[in-house]
């Protein structure tokens, strides 16, 4: 059964403010729960329409479907939905490729990058603070899991690139095309704002600027989506080291 | 004004068997329908809460933002709605690469594959019957105008593979490594359902099974979407001709 105390807290979670006070987010559906289990976040209860997870040590808590609805904020509740504690954040690790994510504001964009790094072996995503909350529960089911296996940390970009080492590639109108320049195997990534790009402050850390060219006649369509950019480069990114290796 | 059949017409629109019954879509935003007005798109009426669209042929109706809001399929409507008349299938051309889609579903994946298919100048998709209808109200926003430039053929696919000359790419969990492989210029590439993939029937026409590799250690991450494939897809193969050249 779901207490009222418990449906309370569970709903104002879908504002920051409430996860950062109580430390707590959510995660809903079968399969990210099972993975969930496996990983090293903790959960404090499970609530489900059916018992059917396999663990001894985590609380299940049966409830109705519609008690389900009064606490699930997918459209089509998926049988459970688990509260989770808000780990601490980890240290960052900046070798190998890194994505820096300046101002994303989407929660799809956001979970779709985080999936993306996950397919991709990238293991470290920086976000500017402006950027969507990876707890806010559309990017967490954005990720499908991956949110489990891709660290990302928040920080303030401008002091990580002023003491970053390694080359810093950002995408402009007017970059190097893709097609025809080497990636660097250690680097940061830097994808900029849905609709201003990277900011101004951060222009003058990019050390190679970049461009994914149009090949379409007219020369008319709207920019990629940055989540589809991001996809695109990483996808370019690990053709060029296998052609080289 | 906006009079009660015009409503009644065009809320009529979101359904299939009405654009077809009526033979009519309608387009949402100023900036696609300021490049409809110049594509050889049939507009029947422009319903607008501001006459700011610089045509002498086409009618603008002035309505309110309330009756704006009755006839518009956006979360939130932006100024003016096109009622426009379907246009008869064109002939298909096969030639270059065309993008062949089986049983596609969600609107916002077509949309997007059309707007990825308009920056990488393919100038042909060719869409099973099962295909989510080009004509939907959220794929045409969702390819944000690319469907002037790009043309959506409704074929029997099995049909058109089976005179088909060149190569058919499909991709599949054990198919060659993309990064490792020759992209011919000639080609169709098919890609499956959201859930089930390539159709059983279709199978049998694939001449070249490909696959987007994982990078990530786990091995966990859930395939990639079909969009975001495709993206990449394309990505690669463009990469593959510009280094050919």
């Amino acid at each position: 059964m779901l207490t009222n105390s418990d449906s309370k807290l569970i709903n104002s979670l879908v504002k920051k403010k409430f996860r950062q006070k109580y430390n707590k987010f959510t995660v809903e559906g079968v399969k990210i729960i099972d993975e969930l289990i496996k990983s090293p976040f903790r959960i404090d209860k499970i609530y489900t329409t059916s018992a059917i997870f396999n663990s001894k040590s985590v609380e299940q808590i049966l409830i109705s479907e519609n008690e389900l609805k009064k606490i699930s904020q997918l459209v089509q509740p998926n049988t459970a939905l688990a509260l989770c504690e808000i780990p601490q954040q980890k240290k960052m690790n900046l070798n190998g490729l890194v994505i820096a994510l300046d101002d994303i504001r989407d929660p799809g964009n956001l979970g779709t990058i985080i999936r993306l790094a996950d397919w991709f072996g990238i293991e470290q995503i920086i976000c500017s603070y402006e950027t969507v909350d990876i707890y806010n529960s559309k990017v967490i089911q954005a990720t499908m899991g991956s949110f489990l296996r891709v660290q990302v940390n928040y920080v303030d970009l401008k002091e990580v690139f002023s003491t970053y080492k390694n080359p810093i590639l950002g995408t402009f109108m007017d970059g190097k095309n893709i097609y025809k320049m080497d990636f660097p195997s250690d680097a940061i990534l830097l994808m900029g704002n849905e609709a201003n790009g990277i900011s101004d402050e951060l222009i003058p850390f990019v050390s190679h600027r970049i461009t994914i060219p149009r090949f379409g006649k007219l020369q008319q369509t709207e920019s990629l989506n940055v989540a589809m950019a991001t996809g695109i480069l990483l996808s370019e990114f690990n053709s060029a080291q296998i052609k080289k290796s």
